[in-house]
């Protein structure tokens, strides 16, 4: 059965499983040095622009540390979306691996402008304060919403004008990407963005996440970055092949367009149930809905979902590349007839 | 071409492949909630103890980090082998997660002795001296040695007698059983391990290692102290079936005896070369050997292997659950006409 | 000539550098080994209870972090005002040395309520966020205001049954005690602080600093942490002396209490120039006052102070132990010929 | 009754005294911002170079810890003698601080030199292998022995040849200046020491050391990583006046010169009774000696002093600027008696 708890409840797309199939034959050099990896690393600088650097890693988690350890010194801040993965769900890894501070900007979409983020810039040079270093936003954000390239470029600028870099969390930026129909060099190399997190489990893959460095200044010392935060792998090739057939004909955009579609369908949906209320726009593949408390565990039962805002009864529901038009639609029926019968 | 470098350059065991296929269905609950995990976690305490714990994690520096985190508070130190792998290989993770300050000892054979331990074992009380906390071995060593039974049991109550705790690193843990021709529970629970990294990449998985609990004092944060250190997987049914398939019929045992015993071919065949010295004891599947300085990269072009210790010419061959009575053959080949040729 | 920037702008009392004279003679045993910190240990027992443990310091950021790290694990979180010291004003030290998150809420006056601090008490047992540890409050805040005792015991009320430890920054305690006409015991030990942090600095010692703990299951470490957060003096009986002639015949109450009644005469002298706005209830020895942008800077030209927001013109001033009636009436002057000269 | 036990037993120096009771006069800007600081900081210049920048710290914990962060990077190794301070006397405070590995480097006489350091200048540029950062010496060492001016000269260009930087821990650089007839610059800046721990409490001084930055390079982040180690006094201008003191005539080398002559003295004393063997160099304000195990405690009891090592009845005496001949003569006589009287 499936549920709309979170995308990576989803399994492995069948191309990718076919990948870690085929790669898996003969001996191969441990730790990336393997001709697979240097083949896909090859692919993210056809991507992205020939002079990034990507460096592979096991989970997003573990992707953001590793981009943040190397965009920081520990006496810095990063300021974040209140809502930010990296302050609400990691459990503290970001400030455990830095030792920097967090710093969050209450935003009621998810998304940063540089009006919200002044509050945050003062105390440069004075020492009894966290040295303002990061600006870390999410695209998508994790209510499901996107910024357009502008708004990208007007806040990249905004964040290198202060001398801070800019982080992208981009663990459904396959998601943004397709949504607003650009490359994935559009939303990134092109508008400035220094170092991105690049997400690929949420998306059909088994798992493996990559680091993606725009700016070479941030380079010399991942590899050891990585080593130390536990995040290099030995086997590697079993991630680069992923990532190759990921790359291949754009599956990651397929898988991405196809959440999207269904999250919009179950959007539509829901509009048309009395007693549902969307709360955020539905650009990419999560509905965010406040919907009468008493149907909450009845749904989850046969369904899996997490609650977003307790005090407002807000559901958070995300779609994935596996989730059928069926899924959607048995979905709202079992919704209506519970909202039918309680009544 | 297979080479000797490590047993981590072979691919993924078949049956852990069809493994990973076969649990590739549907959804499943993330980061460990689903039923498979659920499973193996049963499974782990079949084989080890009704009170064992189990946390599966991404790699080794992965597991011996959660491991000593659970063991240590930051002021404690942490005793091991000169040659040990979270002391030589980790690049520093150790330190950086815990803080512990780590504390080596010279040994010949990669194994400690009590008496070995003894010149740490002091300032305990005294607020300068980082505290003794934790003594850390691995089994099978870093040198291709392995700690008989009765060692392990000595070891441990020399350690706990002296109020330290006992962590053993078992990335190739069952290589040590299958030598030994012992249960894994034999190696751990019953000698008084405190914590285990039990791995299970360089035998034939493709990613996932396991940190178990057998002090049940160390497990209540265990969980959180996974997620800070970045080794959560969200979707960890592929870890779990992997371990399930990993410990049917003991596939494990067969992997790691067939990988000793091609060490042990290997090593056969080397003591018949004049020429070839071999400077550890050959218990599981490496060869430690001293070989004429000229032949080492000739060597290497066909068959890639580590130098161990450049000053002696000391090189290091590891064999693999893949590896062939036939490699084998070639290899020594190889290596003499290599000898005869240049001489 | 005296300014208003800061408390710790003033110098040492006289009985302090007396009482610091006098214990230079002979050798003493280091690291608080020697008879008089024995001594004073016994007294703060005296004066705080029985079963309460003393750590002497280097200054507040050193024990604040001491009893962070003593009250928590690094998946923790610590919950504080968004005014608070360890939050604004130390660089980030609290999240380097615990590895903890710090979570900040939005207070006027900076004080914290059980309702105000329910927003962040969630996410118990979930592995995914930081696990409220800690909350930590600030008597006197850093907005010169002051918790009633009630107010105290309320809060440590509802703290201890979320299973959480209080922790109080005394910075300026002794101004706290002066103002309520209580005991130091009746605002830490009677109220339920589990951990205090208690400053002298601001209030005419030289350096040094005391960390107090009530909660004896907190002690045991703490020397560790201690000595290796860098905060061990090795001359300790140089701090401890201090501290015996801090507590003779109450000189810290005497210190407190003037520097209180100079804050109180300046806040009379200035609700009677209009132009001046006091936003703060003036409770122990800061004012914090909007005041017009033009008179700052030929203001702090002759009395340095700090602007608190730029954005309002709120400056904040502080007093001292040897701040004297007639610098009141000095500054008071020279703000009112600012204002007038200018309009 | 004065000990042998440290140097640091010994009280505060009366010029150093009256220099605090000096300063302490009227307000003044906290944190280094006074006028007392910039002229102490323009007197360091005077005597290591116009080039260096110094910051006041705490302690020698406190100066280590601050150095070696602006040196190293969490990956990095340090390297340093067996015996040395940072690796046996802090609690493992370089570890928590920095991230680092420590390595250590076995040398009879405290001493390193290029051949003991090749060991660890392996593994450049390999990921697994913690990135080899800092050489740390002592001078004096912690077994009173010194390095010649040309030794470390010829220590410093290795260092940095092999692309590493150099520490020196100086907690007793004034007895070594002392001892070698030179100025301080001699020691440091013109022998190519990268980053000096000066150390002034072992010498005559209350409290308050200082880390002096001969590589520029290091400097720009030091004040943020100095306040968030804890290590910002407020009160700044009692630690600069007493440098200031400490300077004045050379008063820090009068002192120094003084606990060396004592150190001398005793050896001298020492050579000629039988039954006590002097362990190494005399060459600073230090003796080491092996004595008859029956007679250490009744002597420690009379004379408080640490034994050094138990296996070998080895302990440790050192002298300081207020150790009086008749001290030396009491205490030789005392030792004399428990020889004859035991025997």
């Amino acid at each position: 059965m499936k549920g709309f708890a979170s995308d990576n409840n989803s399994g492995v797309h069948p191309e990718i499983m076919k990948a870690l199939t085929e790669v898996n034959k003969e001996h191969a050099v441990g730790y990336g040095g393997d001709e697979v990896t240097a083949r896909v690393e090859k692919l993210f600088q056809n991507i992205f622009g020939p002079d990034v650097a990507v460096f592979f890693v096991y989970n997003g988690t573990g992707a953001n540390v590793v981009a943040l350890q190397a965009m920081t010194q520990p006496f810095n801040s990063i300021i974040c979306a209140e809502t930010a993965h990296i302050h609400v769900d990691e459990c503290g890894a970001p400030e455990k691996h830095t030792g920097c501070k967090i710093l969050t900007v209450k935003s009621p979409d998810g998304k940063l402008t540089p009006q919200l983020l002044e509050t945050h810039l003062h105390g440069f040079g004075f020492e009894h304060h966290a040295q303002p270093g990061v600006v870390s936003i999410s695209q998508v954000t994790e209510l499901g919403t996107l910024y357009s390239l502008d708004e990208l470029k007007t806040l990249a600028e905004f964040v290198h004008s202060k001398g801070l870099l800019l982080h992208m969390d981009g663990a459904r930026i396959g998601n943004a990407a397709a949504a607003l129909g650009c490359s994935l060099k559009n939303l990134t190399t092109d508008v400035g963005v220094d170092v991105l997190s690049f997400g690929g489990t949420k998306n059909g893959l088994m798992f493996g996440e990559a680091v993606v460095f725009f700016n070479p200044d941030l380079v010399a010392n991942v590899k050891y970055i990585r080593k130390q935060t536990t995040q290099l792998h030995s086997k590697m090739r079993f991630i680069a092949a992923q990532y190759e057939a990921y790359f291949k004909d754009e599956l990651w955009r397929k898988n991405a367009a196809h959440a999207n579609r269904m999250a919009n369908l179950l959007a539509n949906e829901l509009e048309l149930i009395e007693g549902v209320q969307i709360t955020q726009k539905v650009q990419a593949n999560s509905v965010f809905a406040i919907i009468p408390p008493y149907i909450i565990e009845p749904l989850q039962n046969k369904y899996f979902f997490y609650i977003w805002d307790e005090v407002r009864n807000e559901v958070r529901w995300m779609t994935s590349f596996d989730t059928s038009e069926e899924d959607i639609k048995s979905f709202s029926s079992e919704l209506k007839f519970l909202l039918h019968r309680v009544n």
